[in-house]
Order: C-alpha cells, then structure tokens, then sequence
C-alpha cells in the first residue's frame, strides 16, 4: 500500500474513447512526452493485447521515450471466467508491455457480474484474486479499477465492498473507485469513499465521468474523504461528457486545497501542454476550459475595467500566471477608454496618456461595434485599426481596385452542384496585379485570387493559411437582407489570429476579413510595404 | 419573503457578458420565448438605462411576447453614492423597464466597496438599503444580487452579513450569494451558505461561475445548505469560464434530488431548447456537455453492444428521454424508425407500419445528416424529403436548369461597397423562364431573381417573405474551404417555416434552402404545379 498522494492520467486510454477521437501511435508517444513534462504521476499508456495500435505503443514507448517524472502504466481486465490468469493471453499481453504498473479493471456492480459478464458472484471475486496475486508474483504493481463502484455500492453495498477487500488482500497498491457512468453527485461520492475506506482501510482513488456536470466536484470530494489517487485526462476528453478533467483538477487541488499533485514550475507548464495536446488530438480547445481556456482570464466588463487596472486581484480568482494562462482584455459594445488602453498594453502599444488617440480609437469601435462588428475575439482587426490612429498608421501592402465573384451551377457537372470563380484588381505601389482564382465557393475563389495576385511580391503569403470561418447573420429577421458579420481565423503556423468584416453583402464582409488577415499576417512576418519595383 | 423554490435565468444578461456573444434585441425576445417555455421562474432580460439595446428589449418585449410560465427581471445596479435612489437615473430606467420583478446587484465586499467603488461601507448600507425600499415602495418585487459574497466573506464575514441583513431588512425577497470571481468550491460554498443562513434567517439564492469547473456542483451545494432560488445560464454561457450551466442544474435537480425546478414534459423539451437557444445565439454546442450535448449519451459501443440493447440501463446514468435527448450507438445503427414515425405523425402523416418507406427516410435522414444536414428545426425541409418517399411524390412546382450570382465592388460606389447580380433559368412544365435579379448580397439577388421568373405562372409568392437567413460553417477547422448549412426562415404571413441547405458552396446551400422555402411556400398555400401553358 503506497501512501503518497498523485495524479493518473488516462487521456491514452479512456480519453482516447472520446468520440471523433482517432489516436496514432506517434499521437500517443507525443502525448507521453508532454504528460511527463506536466509532471502527473502515472500514465495510463493503453490496453496491450486488446488494441493492437497500443502493444505497439509499448514496444516504441520503451525504445524511444524516456520518463522523467511519470511512471508507466499497461491497463487491462482481470482474466476470463474459467481459466486461470496464468493461461489467459490477456494477461500475458499485459506481463509483455512490461510496464512497473498494471491496472486491471473488474466488475463491482453484481448487475453486471451476472447480465453483462454472465458469471457468478463466486467467480467474478476469484477473477479478481487470482490476476492480482498473480501480476504481483510476477513483479508488477497492480491498481485495481473497481468498474461501477459507486452504482454497484447503491445498489448491494455488501457485493462491492467485498470485490474491494479481495483485491487488497491479493495485493493491490490501490483500489479505484469507478463513477463509470458518471451519474454520481458529490455528497453521494463523499459518503460512500467514506464508508468504504471505513470498512476497508486502504489506499483509493477516484474516477469519474462528467455526466452530471460534476467529475471535478466528485474528484474533490473523494480527495476530500481520503482518496489518495487521481485519475482524469487532459482537457476531459473522454466518451460521452468526457472523463474528470485533470487540467481543472490539478490546479484545484494544488491553489486550492494545497496539495502538492504537481510543482509550481509544472503548474505554470499546464495552459501550453492542454493546448499542444489538444494540438496533438486535433479536438479544437474549448474556450470557456477553466484555468486553461482562451477565455477563462477574459474580461468584458467596460465598467470594471478601471478597476482591473488598479488591482486585477479583486476581479480573478487567482493569478493566471500560475497556471500559464493570461488576463485579457475584451473590447466589447461596453468598451471605455480604459480598457482600449489595457488592450493596446496587451498589444505592445503603450498609449496612456495619449488621451486624443484613445478617445479617437474608442469612438472608432464604438461606432464600428454599432454597425455589427465586433473586437472582443478579432484581436488582429482591432491592431489593425489601432495603427491606424497612430501616426505611424497602418501598413499598406496593396490597394484595391475592384474585385468580382461569380457562382454559379458548374457546367456539365451534377445537379446540386456549384462552381465560383473570382477576380481581384489590385495596387502594389506603382505595379496593378489582376488574377482569377477558382474555388468550391466565393470566398474559397477569392482568397486564391488574392494569393495569386500578391505572392508575386510577397512570397511570405504562401506562409499564412486560413483554419477557420465563421458568418454570423445580425438583425436576421430581414430575411437575406440582413447584415452580415464574417470571422476569419489565421496562422502563419506558429501564431493564430482572427479578424472581422461586416457589410450587407456576405462576400464583402468576406473579403473585409480575408484582406485584413493578409494584412496583418504580413505585418506579423515583420515584411515592410514593397512596391511592384522592388 | 418567498418560500418557493425556483429557477432564475440570467442567459440574456450574465450569459450575454461571454467573449463573442453579441445578441440583437431580435435574438433576446426568441431566447425568451424559448426560456418561457422551458418553464424557467424568472428570466432576467438586461440592463435598461446602462445598455440601450436592452431598453428597447424591455419595450418591445412587453407588446410583443406573453409570458405563460416565467417572470420578468431587470438588472441594475443599487444607487450611486452621495445621492438618493429616486435622483438616480438609472434607478429610475428599471422602474421604466416595468418588470415585476428588479434585480439589484450591490458590492458586498468590503475590498470592492473601498477600492472598486471607492465609497465608505457606511454609504455602500445606504445604497443598499435605500433602492431596495424605494423599488419596494414603487410596487416591485426585489431581489438582491451580493456580488464578490464569498470572496468577501471569507475576508470580512461581519461586513457581508451586514449587507446582506441590510437588503432583507429593507424587503429584499431573496438575496443571491454571488461567487463572481468563480473560485469557489462546493464544502466551502456548503459551509458559507450555511453559516449566513444562521445568522440571517432569509431566502437565499446562489449565483456562480465555472472558474474551478465546479459550478454545477457549487450550486447545487448551496442548495443543499438551504438555497432555493438558482441562477444559471442556458449552456453556461458567460464570462470566462461561463455561469452555472442550467442545462445541468435542471436534470440534477429533477432526476437526481427530486426538486421540482421544473415539470416532467419541460424537462423532456430540455435538449431541444438548449440547441434552439445555441442556433440563435450562433455559438456551436459542445458536443460533451452534460444531458442535452450530442455525445452525452454516445457509446462507442464495441464490447458492450449488445449488453446495451438488452440492458440500457447498465450502461446510462438516465434515460435520455427524461431529458429530450437520445441514446446513439456510434457504430450501429440508431434507432431512428421510431422517431421518424413519430415526426412524420406530427406533420400529418400516418406511417405505422409502412416499414419500407420508415427505412427509406431513416436512409435519406442518417445521410444528409452525415453531409451536414439538420432537421431539428427545419420542418419544412423534413417534410419535403419525407413527401419524396411517399407514392404521391414531392411536388414540382419549377426545374432549375441553371443559377449564376456575380457579386462585385459597386462601379462608382465608395470604397467597401458591392453589389451583386443574379441569373436564374427555370422551367415549370413545357415553358422556359430567366430572369435576372439584383441585391445587396448574392442570395438576396437569387430571391429577387427567382421571384420575378417565377410569380407569372405563381403570383401567390408575392405571399411568402424570408424573415430569416442564418449560416453555420460545419468542420470550420478548414478555412473557407469548409461545409456549410444554410438555414432560412419564411412566413406567408400567418405561418411560419424552415429549411436547410448544405453544401461546401455558400451560394448553393443557400440556393437550396430558398427553393425548399419556396417549394414548402406553394404547398402550403394549396397551389398545384402548373404549366406555362395555364
């Protein structure tokens, strides 16, 4: 029985059940890389023998990767009813991921014993025992997954206790009590670790599923009454509502409750690894994530933002530093001068005191935000328009003389089906640059008119790719004659930003968007304005 | 006092702080209507007087929309120091909102008071206790928004208390303890509202944000110490990390604490109001959130398939119906037939039994939706494809034999203004049509277009109008390269419908949709396809 108290992350294996989720073993390697980094205790690297990707993973995990801080874990079910663990070959898979760990999981609930494992009660303890006794014989350290404790426990507390105290007895570092189906609210989690570890005294741990909305809360409150052991994945991925959610967990317990689940220097790595991980999954991260989302450390408030200024402490519940993450300002409908002053700050402007260029800048948004365009997530519009008040201005890589699109049902093809095509005329200095590009649709055509017309001169284009567009209809109940606001997200690979057109025709506001996001991608790639002489 | 429990909502006020929400006063009276009929106690609308929008919100909202199930509640803020409530103009504008109910936020942390306020505790009592007995002697109901409660409390116990005494004392229903900053965690938020409880023998409310990703929990911890008015938002839209999400709190309340926060037939319609509410607000759902996401109940069913079929039970926390939602086999097949029967019973069309035109449709719907379709809310566009599979066949009012839409920077115009054009060629029996039409958009040139072919041989188009056009880019994490779905909304006055279009062309996802509007238009008004021979 260990007694120190740690994190176990299953991303690898239960999170990997996460629908739309399709891991390579290459996904998984960087994966355990950046899990180690963060500094959990355990990694939970799949289940060898049952997934073939994951025997593999094992096999390369020990050639290629080194663990600092992290020990390995194989997962893995306790051995087929009527054999014995020593003969079934999915326990010899586990022996032969040769891993320090291995995590059987076993049934506690009696209902699935006997309807969905169809054994005996009699039988489903000897599983337990036997592969226990017998991994801990053969040198592994064995946890115990005890599969729909909590229900199991509501349901016949007597069978699920007794599944919990065999496999102690076998020799079971730790036994984990399961919210499989996630249903459980804190007092009930509280209550029944707490009646448990009354029964059985030995080292448990938690894992829950985030059905009621609540996986953090349960983990806590197992913490709370004794628990020693943490399980979750990053970024809570997981089937259905996900699994408990370590990158809340983690700072949880230590800002909050002051448990030493990772170190300060780890702690301050958390926002950068959720993001390269959810980089890794390519699952885009949710913004409204605790500690780690986009917005978690946002404020909107125009009111309050004067105060933000003189004291952030009274408007966060702790510093974002802490956790890698940032404060950021949203320019917003509400905006007042003091927050256009934090948000040029944030941008590297240092505007107080310039009280014409921030009363000027301030009027400019809110006038823009009246006609439906708004700053709070177009950081790269709002510089834009910012350098634009300042006397340096804002870059002019090109002018634009017209543009045109034409969709329209592609000849010969498929009935559904449809083509556009657009041209742009433009100005670079003295030199007029015209192109037509194709697309599957307007905006699509236009952008590759664009690059055409422009890489000429500014091969640094080929750089920036457009990942994502929104149109959003505003004052919708005018019918197709509504206005039009366009968000286009950009990168350049290493940095992303976003930018904002409105107009009453969707293809301008398109185009709004998609120049401005050259434009500052430009201004990004530090490329001064260029004539056609150049 | 009032003794009720209840749900307030505050998606049109707190939610609407959230980065990239900016509702219309249009979007706000259809979230309404949505709230009301989810059976909410109280919807708080805005901020008459500080934000305009929500002025004209409160203007409109009393000719437009009767409430059946909710109450309504302006926001505002206690008065300002150094004056009286009745010389304050904002005071003055919740009286003019004309709402039952008002809700004022007042500081009751000392730390906001002196350093956020700058005032002196003495006057930030008078503040508080001053407007809440002016609103109360104007006839309104009050309640009292404590924001930064825990927070202060935790630092001065005996100055919130004060505060909140002061609110009941001067007639105050209900005081909301507020965790604004969102660092609370459910034992300390149990032992808070328990403790101010005994001091202070009133009804409490509890108000709380995500930031520990324990909000859910948080809440229904002050419910449990005594709480009985819960405020949330609908998909815990808000600031950072959002508010309480409702659409958690209201199952967790119903099914697992059997509070009656609403009644069974509104707690079944839970899932569809949450994704109404996401397409007006236009913020993509979360596919994991707890009860109404669309894996909440998704299992990757491999092992457990058939254990599932036999025994849901053993493998969900709740039936999914209970909360509108359904259970999906990620692999197999799900059990559409039954829903599709029930729908087409709901549109008119008896279907028991017609097994093979059930399977038909099932097909057709399960395809389109993995292209991107949704019928959800386009009825009309269901009803349409389910006329396909029936003997009697989908009418055909026109044949397309081609469309065009060329959109370009206005000749002559100021910069940043285009126009566009539209060409359409139809048939309707043995006679050709084209036509051309110009808008202001590409789609509004097609409507203009396809109108004017169209009204000679059906003048009763002249009938059907658009009064709502909504975009959604699906899989957006690919530029404007991406899928699109066009939803738009049409009304001949006295009806109102909806249809979809999808394509990765915006144009032809639009063109789609507009002629099912049209098609639907027809049928609706007992028009029979007819010949240009007529």
């Amino acid at each position: 029985m260990i007694a120190e108290f740690h994190v176990y992350d299953t991303t690898l294996r239960d999170g990997a059940q996460q629908e739309g989720m399709n891991l390579s073993v290459a996904d998984k390697l960087a994966i355990t890389e950046l899990l180690d980094r963060l500094g959990v205790g355990y990694i939970e690297g799949g289940w060898p023998g049952a997934i073939p990707k994951d025997t593999e993973f094992f096999q390369r995990l020990a050639k290629e990767v080194t663990l600092t801080n992290a020990t390995l874990a194989a997962f893995g079910a306790t051995r087929k009813a009527g054999t014995t663990a020593a003969a079934d070959p999915q326990v010899r898979a586990l022996l032969d991921a040769a891993t320090p760990v291995v995590t059987l999981v076993a049934k506690s609930d009696i209902r699935h014993v006997e309807r969905a494992l169809r054994t005996t009660a009699q039988e489903n303890l000897a599983m337990i025992g036997d592969t226990v006794s017998f991994l801990v014989a053969e040198g592994r350290r064995v946890f115990l997954d005890a599969e729909h404790f909590f229900d199991g426990y509501r349901f016949d507390p007597a069978y699920t206790v007794e599944c919990v105290r065999t496999a102690a007895e076998a020799g079971a570092e730790v036994v984990v009590l399961c919210d499989t189906n996630g249903g459980m609210l804190p007092p009930w989690v509280a209550q029944i670790v707490a009646e448990v570890k009354a029964l059985v005294n030995h080292a448990y741990g938690i894992h829950c599923h985030n059905d009621t909305g609540c996986a953090v809360a349960n983990t806590l409150a197992a913490v709370g009454a004794g628990a020693m052991h943490v399980q979750g994945t990053i970024n809570g991925y997981g089937e259905r509502t996900g699994n408990a959610d370590l990158t809340a967990i983690i700072p949880n317990l230590v800002v909050k409750n002051g448990l030493g689940a990772v170190g300060p220097a780890q702690l301050a790595d958390l926002t950068a690894v959720a993001h390269a991980i959810s980089e890794v999954t390519n699952i885009a991260p949710f913004a409204r994530q605790p500690y780690v989302g986009m917005s978690a450390f946002a404020h909107k408030a125009g009111l309050h933002a004067s105060a933000i200024r003189v004291d952030p402490d009274l408007y966060q519940h702790i510093d974002p530093v802490l956790v890698g993450n940032d404060r950021r300002m949203l320019v917003s409908e509400m905006a007042g001068r003091a927050s256009v002053e934090l948000k040029g700050k944030e941008l590297g402007f240092d505007l107080a005191g310039q009280n014409a260029v921030l009363t000027r800048i301030t009027e400019k948004v809110k006038d823009l935000e009246a006609q439906g365009y708004t700053f709070d997530a177009a950081d790269a519009s709002f510089e834009l328009l910012l350098r634009g008040e300042l006397p340096s201005g804002r870059p002019e890589y090109f002018r634009v003389e017209s543009w045109r699109t034409i969709s329209e049902t592609a000849r010969g093809a498929a009935a559904g089906e449809a083509a556009s095509e657009a041209t742009v005329k433009l100005w670079a200095g003295e030199r007029r640059f015209v192109a037509t590009g194709e697309g599957n649709g307007p905006v699509n055509a236009l952008d590759a008119a664009l690059r055409l017309a422009l890489t000429v001169i500014y091969p640094e284009l080929e750089q920036i790719d457009l990942v994502d567009y929104k149109v959003r209809i505003l004052d919708s109940a005018r019918g197709t004659d509504a206005v039009t606001r366009v968000m286009i997200e950009s990168t350049n690979g290493a940095e992303v930003w976003r930018t904002v057109g409105v107009g009453s025709n969707i293809i301008e506001a398109s185009w709004e968007a998609l120049t401005d996001a050259f434009t500052y991608g430009l201004l990004r790639a530090g490329v001064a304005a260029r004539t056609g002489a150049d």
